[in-house]
């Protein structure tokens, strides 16, 4: 369909991962991702405390491609309640687990400040449900209209 | 029971979307959900970067019902990074698709911003994760209490 | 593995809730799991809006464990437009239902607030999606260390 793509993603295993204090989100769900066998995955909850949060948003008024001097690169040192993360594990083009992460994370005024994630650390604890999804041809690669790593869909619906 | 319904909504079919480049949001899930032969379903994952961002807050201290006066229409240039989609596609009182979704962005400072969704404008990609609901009689109408549509429940358990 | 606990949380049954006005989200959702028989669940999707939201910050600087002194408490009258509620109910250490929920709500000029929900009190409609999840030996217990109640996972992966 013009201007969208899609495809089926049966449902696979369903894990709650803990995460625990020091640790890195990136790290460990890819961590967990090779030790449980998933390749393709996504974020359906995830709850508990971050700092050292290091994400990207986009410059206002950037065009297209995203490229470095058109995103600004932020870090919370915190500690902030995690309040979300939103995103997917697909391969990349060499089959390697790839993670996409947005987080959501509060400071101490109540203010929420967000981003596309680099990394964090855990802070206090951090709890997340991950669903695996049985697909086959949804890989990420760099795009070069986008100048970001996105999904490709081979034979859509 | 006492203020609360509920009813339960079986797994139906799970499908990862992309919407590209300057695709509006809630027009593309909505084709999507048609050409799928989607009735009931909700938004489990969503990042992606957006643009003209057009949202809707409600006014401190208003009361119920919600009407035009007691609400704030935003617009957000951006382009901003998704940061969630939270919502579901239930039908109208006419069997049309319809939906209603709440967003969550973030400005290039990392200051989050969102409310209820008018619509937005896809800027690099959009990868939405939908989670099809099989239920019969969940329809969504204006509640003239609240001053909104929202979910009305046949039969609740 | 070391720094990550994980276990299979077999998918168990669905439901739409949909909470009215005046009514307290956790004493609403701790209620309906009892009704349904549920010990395991985590919260898909949550859109509305609600008022008088109670929530938590963690101090900037902070250090482990999070005690009282270390918090800080806000209360937002609203409305504002609830945007996400993450989290999970898992079982205490008495085999009774406890939540976990952190909450992202939107005040009228469309800045995004959010943190550890206390409570807060539906304004004009509620509409959340749970996901029952089918496990044996995961339960929430007060973390020393960490100084939170978090979930302990009995014979992990």
């Amino acid at each position: 369909m013009d201007g969208l793509w899609f495809k089926e993603w049966r449902p696979g295993r369903r894990y709650m991962l803990k995460i625990r204090p020091g640790e890195l989100l990136t790290a460990r769900l890819k961590a967990f991702a090779r030790e449980a066998g998933i390749k393709n995955a996504f974020i359906v909850s995830a709850v508990g405390s971050v700092k050292n949060v290091r994400l990207r948003g986009i410059k206002a008024g950037a065009r297209l491609p995203i490229t470095e001097p058109r995103m600004h690169v932020h870090q919370f040192e915190g500690p902030l309640e995690l309040l979300g993360l939103e995103g997917n594990l697909v391969p990349d083009g060499k089959g390697e687990i790839d993670c996409h992460l947005h987080i959501l994370a509060a400071r101490s005024s109540g203010e929420v400040v967000g981003g596309h994630l680099f990394d964090a650390e855990v802070f206090a604890s951090c709890e997340i449900l991950v669903s695996e999804g049985l697909v086959e041809g949804i890989e990420r690669h760099a795009s070069k209209s986008g100048g970001v790593p996105t999904i490709f869909i081979e034979d859509p619906e």
